[in-house]
């Protein structure tokens, strides 16, 4: 039997435990799932074959590297800002590890280390990062393959609420932590290049800027820049490339909403409010307006962020219920942000019957004799139900088929690496399709953003 | 003669290194002029008599340690971050100390050794803090010594340019640290008070929530939001105020326009720019433009910004050629602050003969006797010529009188402080008019935030 440790037991390993547990016949796999919380590990195992439930305190370093020790290889599903302990002990007692998080710069500086010993530590093979890189990796090296030249890559990824449980005007509900959704697009400019010019938006333009995107049989979507488009320019080999850009997506129209609570300020996390205990949603609302003493917070706000009468943007706030003075937010010195997240969870927490929705969207512009062209590939998948939805499939499943790869040799080149080799993508891909997780690819007229200028 | 010590020969000192020399003669006094640049300090006490110029590098701290125990009393006039050295010298040799700066936390903790050595350390005693805390103090404790309770303070200081010099369409030149202007008001939402409720402006809405000031002889002003209003609640006994409001004071229609800054992103000073030696003033600013082949800055801007054909914004865009396309910014990557300081420079410096401009606006709301009553106290200096500016005269006068004060043990209470106390702000405030810094008081109607709730 070959034993994998799996750290860490929280939501996004249920499909993860499942793909492996269903292999584990065959491949000969046995699966320690370990947890803080050994009811956790246990849920998580369910009735799943060759799994074993274990408590596991990642700060008892013995009983960490003991499980370690035991494995022959470590997939770590910790907050990544953990991953770096178990990556030291794997490095220590010659592992092979898995992540699905961005690779710190402490991760990084392991690689010569990892690499003098053979080891393979593969990071970023989750949803984004990890399908965005291996489906974009794909189709750029066919282009290069082919003697074609990148001029353009733009890719665009949402977490949302799929059709049949999409039952909200803001066409949206929470799919995963809730706080980075508040939080999103903070803590500087979004930057990229668009036809060799590089574009700054400030925070508080980023919701205004937005581009549609139209998905087959999905019908129209909107996405916002993500803060740093750039930075796999040089990993992906794109560092002569005019226009790169990277952007979150929304349905239409949540980005023009949602914008209104930036200018508000409600999105803030920098500071904490007074006597948000018992503050009512109306009086957090009128924290953001001109004092008066006799005019309505509902026309200060349609004055004050100029929302016209007949706006169905008003019709979104009214769905939240911001301006109603019976619900306390009921926090205890919490930000601005912390109560807007409060109050959006009132309405954007999924019913237990909802299903979520991963959207998926690439954009390759290229030079292939002389001409230019352009791919277009989209995925899309739908969530089964709340244990098995489209993230926790999109998650996970990368992550346990690369971690089978590592077991049985099929993928080889050592180092602290993401998934952006041939030898990597390839086969992972291809066993995706098997879970409904593909792209469609269509040959579109090339436009770029000088299309006069062709 | 008393050896009064004042380290840093800087712009704001021209007046204080006058005042103190003036009065040497009869005052028995001598000036030693400490600055890491002898010449600086040389000409900083130009042929002022009983000055004496000399070099000292703060960091030497055997140099600095002999000249502080030879003085009778240290005036610092470093850069904030520097006083504290010089401070726990003085602690050390039994010195008085003073300083225009705001109190720092390292220089609060030297509060109980300071008061059990009898030292007097005064702070926060130039014009915006000092010359604020001391007029305010004035109006509030005769207010409550006549029985009365404060229901508003508003307080407002600007430094603009002087009538005569009002010469560009913003109405604005730089008076002092350019860089401190153009990122006023970041690092958080504006906070205060308005009639017992608690408000807050994020830094992206602070320039379009401006009210307007009139003050007599002068016309119309209007002010933004400081950051923290609430800093000096219990500092002034205020702390059942309802309504607490402190703003920066300009001239009417700059905020507006400066708000277009602040929307496309060019205030931020948060990250770095590529490729600023060489960019142009118009590339520079189609940097937080969306990306065309063909439409124009100008239009892409307009349509941006919604700035409509008639609207006078435009002027003052072109006024500061930000869509030259010759013009370089040639500074090494730069933040987009940095960069639109350097082109702010160009049309915002003084001009030699140019002349600045002090102005201060409080408000006191109260009730006295059942009756609601309000003082609106205004006070305007123009400088005299660009080296005894309004700000150096409003800063250096304050800082100069009361080091005197000091040495003549008019001013007795020990410890770390800032001048709200009687026996400080009276004989101070009451000598400053001499020099042409004096408040004229109305007596208004008092209006509040609820004008038809009296």
């Amino acid at each position: 039997m070959r034993k994998i440790l799996i750290i860490g037991a929280g939501k996004s390993t249920a499909q993860l435990i499942k793909y492996l547990s269903h292999k584990s016949q065959e491949q000969q796999l046995h699966l320690v799932v370990a947890d803080r919380d050994l009811q956790q590990a246990t849920k998580a195992c369910a009735s799943h074959p060759n799994t074993e439930a274990v408590e596991l305190n990642i700060d008892d370093a013995a009983a960490r590297q003991q499980f370690i020790l035991e494995a022959h290889l470590v997939i770590s599903m910790l907050p990544a800002a953990l991953h770096i302990e178990v990556a030291r002990d794997c490095l220590k007692f010659g592992k092979n590890m898995v992540t699905a998080s961005y690779i710190s710069d402490a991760m990084l500086s392991l690689d010569a280390e990892v690499k003098a010993k053979g080891l393979i530590f593969m990071n970023e093979i989750g949803l984004d990062p990890g399908i965005d890189h291996m489906s974009a990796m794909q189709v750029i090296d066919r282009i290069r393959d082919a003697g074609g030249r990148m001029l353009l890559f733009e890719s665009f990824c949402g977490g949302l609420v799929a059709p049949q449980s999409d039952t909200n005007l803001w066409n949206y509900k929470f799919t995963w932590n809730p706080r980075n959704v508040v939080l999103a697009g903070q803590g500087g400019a979004a930057e990229f290049i668009q036809e060799g010019t590089y574009k700054y938006i400030p925070y508080h333009r980023l919701f205004r800027r937005t581009e549609f995107l139209d998905v087959e049989g999905y019908g129209r979507f909107e996405a916002y820049a993500n803060r740093n488009s750039l930075k796999y320019r040089s990993i992906y080999g794109l560092d002569a490339i005019l226009t790169l850009y990277r952007g979150t997506i929304r349905r239409v129209g949540f980005s023009r909403a949602w914008n209104l609570f930036v200018q508000l300020g409600m999105t803030d996390d920098s500071y904490t409010l007074q006597d948000t205990e018992t503050m009512s949603y109306r009086e957090f609302t009128n924290l953001f307006l001109p004092y008066s003493p006799t005019d309505s917070v509902e026309l200060k706000l349609r004055h004050g962020l100029k929302i016209d009468q007949d706006d169905l943007l008003w019709d979104k706030l009214l769905e939240l219920d911001l301006f109603n003075d019976h619900k306390q937010l009921g926090l205890k010195n919490a930000s601005p942000a912390q109560c807007l997240q409060r109050i959006l969870e009132d309405q954007w927490t999924l019913a237990p019957e909802d299903k979520d929705m991963i959207v998926m969207y690439h954009k390759f512009g290229y030079e292939l004799n002389g001409e230019k062209k352009q791919i277009d590939a989209t995925m899309v998948l739908e969530g089964e139900n709340q244990t098995y939805t489209a993230m926790a499939k999109t998650v996970g499943l990368p992550v346990g088929i690369a971690a089978l790869k590592i077991l049985d040799g099929k993928i080889t080149k050592p180092g602290v690496q993401l998934p952006i080799d041939r030898e990597v993508y390839e086969p992972i891909l291809d066993e995706l399709t098997q879970y409904g997780i593909h792209f469609k690819e269509y040959e579109v007229p090339y436009l770029g953003y000088n299309p006069h200028h062709q």
